[in-house]
C-alpha cells in the first residue's frame, strides 16, 4: 500500500520577498507585513471564480528547498526534540506546506496576499478557502507550543526576519 | 513549470464508517459523532510522538474516488457555480483533501479521531497540528458561504448521513 505513488503538478507558484529559507518567518502569525502573490497557471484559471470573497484563503504548497525528510525534529520555537508530524516543520515524509494567508484582492489569476511565510518560487498544489463554519475552532490542548511564551514564540517565529527590512 | 511532476507516498490510511462517497458528511463540522482512526505505517510511527499533546490535528489526503477534476463546480451547500479553489469540493485538479479532526486519543501509531468526514480506506498523506497560535484566525469575509443559513448549511452538510445509523 505505501509503495503507491501519489503524483501532482502545480497549479502555479508562490512569489514572496522571502529568498532565504534561514530568513522565512516560519508562520504567517509571525508574517505580519510580509506580501506576496500567487500567480495561477493560465490553464486553472476559471478555478478561481469567487475566491476574492474570502478574506483567508489555505495555501497547499511544495517545500522544494527541503533534502531530507526526518521523524524527530527540534521545532523552530523550542529546543526539544519532538515528532515531525507534532510540528509544521519542512522535513515531513510528504513534504507539503500549509499556510493560513489573507488574500488581499484578486487580479485575474494573481492573488494578492498578506501574512506570507512561503519562500519565492515555491510550486502551489492547491487553494481552498479558510472559512469560520468550517476552521476556526475551539482547541482545549495545543500539545508543546502551550510551553512556548508568547514573547520567545515571537522572537524566533521570525528566525532572521526583520520587518521593515528592504529586500 | 507545470509539467514537474510531485510524487508523493502515502504515510498511512484514514479508516471511517464512511463507505460510501454520497453519504459522507462534507466537513467535520457536518460529522459530530462520527468516529474514525489512521493507521500510521510502522516506518513512520516515531513521527506521532508528541502529537497527543494536541486536541485537534489536520489530516492531509488524496482524494482517492475522485475521477475527474472539475474548474467550475456546483458545492454540496449552494445551487451555484464556483470556481472549485472557493470550495472544498474534492473534484480538484490536485485532489488533496484536508480536514480539522479532534484526536481522541493515540495508541503507539494508531489515532483515534471524532467528527470524521473522510471516506474509509482514504490513503493519508500528512498530519500537522492545528493551533490556537497559528490557525485560529478572525475571518472577515466567508464568501459564497455568508448566503447559506445555517439549518440549510447542516441538513446538506450532511448529505445522506444520519447521525446515528448503524453501520
Amino acid at each position: 500500500m505505501n509503495e503507491t505513488m501519489i503524483g501532482y503538478r502545480p497549479i502555479g507558484v508562490i512569489y514572496s520577498q522571502h529568498c532565504v529559507a534561514e530568513e522565512t518567518p516560519i508562520q504567517p502569525a509571525y508574517a505580519a507585513g510580509c506580501p506576496g502573490r500567487v500567480e495561477v497557471f493560465p490553464e486553472f484559471a476559471e478555478g478561481l471564480r469567487d475566491l476574492e470573497g474570502f478574506s483567508h484563503i489555505y495555501l497547499l504548497y511544495h517545500f522544494h528547498c527541503v533534502e531530507e525528510a526526518q521523524l524527530l525534529v527540534k521545532p523552530y520555537l523550542q529546543d526539544a526534540e519532538r515528532g515531525v508530524f507534532a510540528t509544521r516543520a519542512p522535513c515531513r515524509p510528504n513534504a507539503i506546506g500549509l499556510s493560513v494567508v489573507e488574500l488581499v484582492r484578486r487580479e485575474g489569476r494573481v492573488l494578492h496576499l498578506e501574512g506570507v511565510d512561503i519562500l519565492d518560487g515555491t510550486p502551489l498544489l492547491d487553494i481552498k478557502p479558510y472559512t469560520a463554519k468550517f476552521d476556526f475552532l475551539k482547541t482545549t490542548r495545543n500539545g508543546w507550543q502551550d510551553d512556548v511564551d508568547e514573547p520567545t514564540a515571537h522572537e524566533r517565529g521570525l528566525r532572521n526576519f526583520r520587518p521593515g527590512d528592504k529586500r
